[in-house]
């Protein structure tokens, strides 16, 4: 995907790291992919080696410049850094590798030294050099002094948000002469993570009207992907990509944004691949409110209007997610609209444990008739879920969409939030449940839903009858 | 705690927005901190008075300023917004409100009719202003063209990170004569965020020298607490509070953080309240995996370690997190330490519903005796944990210290990893369990650790009798 999106060098983990890592290599490199296959390796023949037999075009080759580093990490002489690193070079160019020679913790070392450096490794065959901000130090005024001394080939700048400045000096060096520059999808790095792709992408797009070559609408799905595999969650008010990225709550938002996008939008959602979300909650305001119902059919007056907002900012200042759910009967409750469930729950049991396969019953009533559904599954919510499904299966058949937990902390007494979104006939909603208890928590959500989804059925039924 | 660590102007949400919100300014403005207690308004009468009314200090008063937010948002004209703004500040002042006056999307305004509106606006008693970059649109660059010109008072800058830059524009806005930030405690805001306080503080002190008077030390411990009650999950590899920002995984960073720490850290850890950690996976070197092995009394020999850091690798390579009771059964593996387990688990049953009381019993073999404990509990998971307890406490005090799980997407069907934290006399141990079935995943990752424990301790009983 990185490939496909159009990035020009792919970083390969580290040759040394693990069998993995080199198994990896191997692959990406057979996969005939459009972009330069590089590798981390530092100043050792040994991962010299591994980066050509494994298949890499390029190595990314790492060596300390600072006095810090040389000294206290290697316990070694500038000397005997230089040596190293230009013995590397002329090996590395002898195995067929495109070499990027790369100053570590430059931003903390003499100027000189990294110049002399740079320059010997040049000599030596090195095609592109990297400054790196090892430790994130950089600031963008120390970058416009020092990177444009270094520019003696190619020079990539590789960046560590340590102080939250990995934007701004990347920015900058790349404004001061640098032409390349290491990011990661999502910032993902050591400690702190390195310079987003996305953000420097649109960063670079639309405030230096800079056209990167970057397929920018795959820019979400990229990011979902790699936070999916890494099992490392988007931050919910990442840039670009975070959840809340283009989600509108205040009321003035909210309003600017249904008169004209661009008041409070800065990037056109779709141009990343993402959607626009107005969300309510205690800063909501009339215009927001009323636009939501009104795609869920619900034409309140003013009157009402005013107090359905009323209600949602109380729920909002009890610090609860509002869902469509909770909307829907706050409006049903002011319109005075007979909100009978068709769906009453009776009982509810499971049963779970080391030699008892997870299994769950569910009896309810479906307009004034008692139905039980049962079913085990993976685990107890899992079939308490699907007896759910089972038990309204004969009414209407309602999926299950998708399943959220938020994460729990604390205790095993911390109140569970389980958001569910369930489909019938192409329409979705979604639902909300807390509890202490996980399972009552995700029924309680799913129930709520399905009375949604199947009142809408009878309406509908009704209107067709007169 | 605001107050508390240094911050000079505390903006408790806008009075405008709902009932608990102006009860919030209440509380506040009545607890007599040292900070100054400010409230968002528009230049609305009755947002004012409110402010006013409910005991604010001062007034963060916005009034659009770009062409786009008069025109499309507002719906009036450059001469009726200043009659607007100007007669706002003359009412917030003689109702006694220190004003800022903010030009809402000033980054993207005529910076003549800005400086206008900023004009007329100390004219009328405004004793300072405010520069919103309100979608995060603004460049280093432009920041240092436009900002001298409009500090015709003590201005603020107020910058989102729609484009990642909002660290780098209130660095570049505060350096070209701007005497004020705008910040939220880990970045928080509408969409993409504002500029995260603890980012900036930490650049300004480390990087450009200039004492915050913020109590960096206590900046973990407010991040921490806003993020468990907003229930915003602090971004893993967030700069300064992130669970990574200070954790070194990479073999070469964990080497040289055990030689001298600031090789890899731009800060020691304490200053802003945190600990260094080491940890294990795919990256890591045999320094790190000794160092760990030291600190639970494992010493292997040198090529014992070679192969528990080819397993450790390995295991990483699978994309598993590697705790302490993993690395200690690789260990005894390896070392071929005998490791029977103190505990087994003979059989386990929870039952949980709607008329169901959530209910527990655990049977466990312990050295041979057999054990049961029973327990109700607020879920099924509390249950057990109880019942587990129980069912050894008369063999040792084995507590649970933290129980977490991180956020379940996709189905019910997907794998639950639960991590958890276990004390025993102030012995610590982390463990893990995954499974589609939260319950068991819980139950397995407490046994796991109480056997870890419960070892250590007939290790110690044995050492006692020679």
């Amino acid at each position: 995907m990185l490939s496909d999106i159009g990035v020009h060098v792919v970083e390969v983990g580290s040759v040394a790291a693990s069998d993995g890592e080199r198994e990896a290599l191997r692959l990406i490199s057979d996969a005939g992919l459009n972009a330069e296959i590089c590798t981390y390796v530092r100043a050792v023949v040994q991962d010299i080696d591994s980066a050509a037999d494994y298949g890499a075009d390029s190595v990314h080759l790492v060596i300390p410049v600072s006095d810090l580093h040389i000294e206290k990490k290697m316990r070694k002489t500038r000397a005997q850094i230089s040596e190293m690193a230009f013995s590397a070079v002329t090996y590395a160019r002898e195995r067929g590798l495109i070499v990027e020679l790369s100053g570590e913790d430059a931003s903390r070392a003499d100027p000189a030294f990294v110049q002399e450096i740079f320059a010997g490794g040049i000599e030596r065959g090195a095609e592109r050099l990297c400054f790196c901000d090892t430790v994130g130090l950089l600031t963008p005024e120390r970058v416009a002094e020092v990177i444009p001394h270094l520019c003696l080939a190619p020079l990539s700048i590789h960046c560590h948000d340590d102080l939250g400045m990995a934007m701004a000096n990347t920015v900058a060096a790349l404004r001061a002469g640098a032409q390349c520059a290491h990011v990661t999808v999502n910032g993902m790095g050591e400690r702190a993570g390195n310079t987003p792709l996305e953000e420097l992408v649109m960063a670079l797009e639309l405030l230096y009207h800079y056209p990167t070559g970057i397929k920018t609408r795959e820019i979400y799905h990229l990011s979902s992907l790699v936070s999916r595999m890494t099992g490392v969650p988007l931050p919910t008010n990442k840039a670009i990509v975070g959840e809340m990225a283009f989600t509108h709550e205040s009321g003035i938002h909210a309003h600017g944004v249904l008169r004209e996008p661009s008041t409070y939008e800065p990037v056109p959602p779709e141009r990343v691949g993402r959607k626009r979300r107005i969300m309510l909650g205690k800063h909501s305001g009339s215009a927001a409110v009323e636009a939501a119902l009104a795609e869920m059919h619900y034409h309140p007056d003013e009157s009402q209007l005013k107090e359905i907002l009323k209600r949602i900012k109380a729920l909002g200042d009890k610090g609860t997610r509002i869902t469509d759910t909770d909307l829907i009967a706050v409006a049903e409750a002011v319109m005075a609209i007979e909100c009978r469930p068709v769906l009453k729950m009776k009982q509810f049991t499971v049963v779970s444990g080391s030699n008892v396969i997870p299994t769950a019953s569910v009896t309810m009533d479906v307009r004034g008739e008692e139905v039980t559904g049962a079913s085990t599954g993976a685990g107890p919510v899992d079939a308490a879920m699907e007896a759910l499904r089972r038990s309204v299966a004969a009414v209407a058949d309602i999926r299950l969409e998708e399943y959220h937990v938020d994460a729990i902390h604390g205790g095993t007494d911390a109140l569970v939030d389980v958001t569910v979104r369930l489909s019938k006939d192409g329409k979705i909603i979604t639902s909300r449940g807390a509890r202490t208890d996980i399972i009552m928590a995700s029924v309680e959500a799913v129930i709520a839903g399905m009375n949604r989804l199947l009142r809408e059925e009878n309406e509908d039924r009704s209107q067709n009858t007169h």
